[in-house]
């Protein structure tokens, strides 16, 4: 460590995101100086190509392609490259250094967390990535410090704003999946390959990362159940609007005690049915939000921007001005708490309902038969609406009924087995969805 | 401070709050253990009446009178009596013994925090105050930690559970003041003395609070304009939903430039009418909601339960074990940062918006008079809408109609002397209410 009244901090990456922390660090440096107690100085910002367009304009002396060498200097380093190599490499050579690391990325901590944070606890540094989830949204440190004490029960997140915007779109315009994709693209919502962000590969790696804070466990993104959102359809949208529910693409973390007796974690990611009347189905465009149930703070909520690059800019300072401020303090990093080291339990020990839309034949004794189906399973039925269908071109003579069957609670395992049982019953033409509802 | 492998608590106060703080560390002794790394022992709890009945069944040994000497053995004091004193006496001894602070005690900050923050810098000692606003509601955490490297620019907070939950109810049920205040005087929203709640008083230490911290400066209670909610009639209730609006009683932080272009912070608690599409309208019942408007960040919301015994609790644990890593970690204290040392303005330099309702005669010429008024004063009309009155008793032949006036943003004392011109006009038979509009 340098004079405790300077700190160095060094930047690797320069693009949306580190442009604006570059130039936020240095236009509020006085301000930023008086509030840590202690001068927080850029010293170098690490870049594979100097001469690159850039979209914020900064002093080209700063810009250096020898990243090893301003780590080596450095008592903060931010790193803001993304993907896992040579960010891995980098934060490692910055622990190893005995600098702080200050990191927005959830691919590499949802994959390799538990390895950086062990070389961190080892040498008594910090790794702070409030940037890593939701962006601007303080999540991380209320879920690590301010709910330290509490007993997390659950967490459903809005966790990527692309497929909000999106599935806003289809509930609030009436889009089709695929128009509200294209407008999400022009718009810059979505990525050229949206699949990160479509099929929730993003989504996972951000559930991941909560929920092995929320529950003081290392949970692997590997563990993470993961479904997208390109097979819900503009039909579904609205039958769920009609039922009083909004489809979200939620991130869930909760406790769950499997068959055995085991408690243990589930993180999931998948499209869900939520109600109209609960905070998460108010969060409407390119927003995020993260619904916490714990046991005595009860249902809370982090609701803001989620993506952005000064947005997620104000959470990497948030970070980088914490960490001087601990320097000025002294003493060494405490790590991450995973303590309670609980195993990660598959998608079927999840307890969820289900919403089940079928083509039936219309004829008698086919309720009976399907309701048979479903509690041989141990499923038991909610609700149950039949409707006529439109008949299907060349089979208008064919009798056929919708049937919506909403379940009770119950294993995700017996779930699915019920509708594996129904799809192959002669009574079923068709399973047309098949929703978990969430939050209720 | 005793052996690092265990730390002393000593609990002063064992009311609702108390009571859980109690009960929780005794029952997650273990897991807290783990998560902290340092075993966090209850070691006493400081009451006025050993005998009293309490809530919560605690062993009966833990409990003294004496306060003095159970402080002096402790390395965390978590203060739960509440008022001035003893209890500002007793966080003082326990800094003065090297001890760190946890208190929810808003009364006490709000009127002596500098001088409290200002004891705890000289010695290195924390002190942790996340219950003092917002209940279980992480807010002092993300503003002093993950918002330090932004700048925050406004925060609107609903931080009064009771005032809201009877502004609710007549927004929702149609309840009148006199109506909602009893409801809520029965199901334990509202003290049998309401004056704290229902005149501001409550609210106004809470924005003295967050108006320190978002802007690094030191706030005084006595420098926040405070309006309470007993002129709210129903009437405005009904007549702010048909123009689109909710009526809340907001705390309100926010950066001013006065006329001088002295920058400062203008803090403040009134009733103001918020447009139903804003986060902060759908902040039901007794909950409450802190939004926060950032430079970089952009808006944020943070929700959850404003009150409640164990929800308070929960945020005092989380202070609890974040000092318990603080002292594993080794260091001092940092304290907080008023380094920004802003003035706090008066309210007559905020900027706001009117909705003016007034009764006037319906003659020709009265609308171009009562316009002329507002421009004298550098105020300028944004809506106006004029509909027939229902004439009182026994001014039948009286022609009068009602005039809804929306001004545009303007400095508040430009706004306060136009409707106090309008009220001395002969046009002009009387004004039924004045309400800001914030958030807009």
């Amino acid at each position: 460590m340098s004079d405790t009244r300077s700190l160095r901090v060094a930047l690797l990456g320069a693009g949306t995101v580190g442009g604006h922390v570059a130039r936020l660090l240095l236009e509020h440096h006085d301000e930023l100086a008086a509030r840590a107690g202690v001068s927080i100085d850029l010293v170098g910002i690490a870049v594979r190509d100097v001469n690159a367009k850039r979209a914020v304009d900064l002093p080209a002396e700063l810009f250096t392609t020898d990243a090893e060498t301003l780590i080596q200097g450095a008592d903060i380093v931010v790193e803001l490259i993304g993907g896992i190599e040579p960010a891995k490499s980098y934060i490692l050579a910055a622990i190893g250094s005995g600098a702080d690391v200050v990191t927005g990325n959830k691919a590499l901590l949802a994959e390799h967390g538990a390895e950086i944070f062990a070389a961190a606890a080892r040498v008594g540094a910090e790794v702070y990535y409030e940037a890593a989830v939701a962006a601007a949204i303080p999540i991380i440190r209320p879920l690590r410090d301010s709910l330290a004490g509490d007993h997390v029960e659950r967490i459903l997140a809005i966790v990527n704003g692309s497929t909000n915007y999106i599935l806003d779109r289809m509930d609030r315009f009436g889009d089709s999946m695929e128009d509200a994709q294209r407008v999400a693209l022009e718009l810059g919502y979505l990525e050229a390959d949206p699949t990160l962000d479509v099929e929730g590969y993003d989504a996972a790696q951000k559930a991941a990362i909560l929920a092995g804070l929320a529950f003081h466990t290392s949970v692997p993104a590997a563990g993470v159940h993961r479904e997208g959102i390109s097979s819900i359809t503009l039909e579904d949208v609205e039958s769920a609007r009609e039922a009083g529910y909004v489809i979200k693409l939620l991130a869930i973390a909760e406790r769950v005690v499997d068959d055995a007796g085991l408690e243990g974690v589930s993180a999931r990611v998948h499209p869900a049915l939520v109600r109209r009347d609960h905070p998460l189905a108010s969060v409407h465009g390119g927003n995020n939000a993260v619904f916490v149930e714990a046991e005595a703070a009860g249902p809370l909520m982090f609701y803001g921007a989620g993506a952005g690059g000064v947005q997620t800019a104000s959470a990497v300072l948030g970070d980088v001005v914490s960490i001087a401020r601990r320097h000025l303090a002294g003493g060494v990093g405490v790590g991450e708490s995973v303590a309670a080291d609980l195993p990660v339990h598959p998608i079927g020990a999840a307890e969820t309902r289900y919403r089940i839309s079928l083509e039936v034949d219309d004829r008698p004794g086919v309720l009976a038969e399907l309701a048979g189906i479903l509690a041989s399973r141990g499923v038991s039925v909610e609700t149950l609406q039949q409707s006529a269908s439109t008949p299907a071109d060349g089979e208008a003579d064919r009798a056929t009924a919708t049937l919506v069957i909403g379940t009770h609670t119950a294993r995700d395992a017996a779930l699915a087995a019920a509708v594996d049982a129904l799809s192959a019953s002669d009574a079923v033409e068709s399973v047309r969805s098949v929703l978990r509802i969430e939050g209720a």
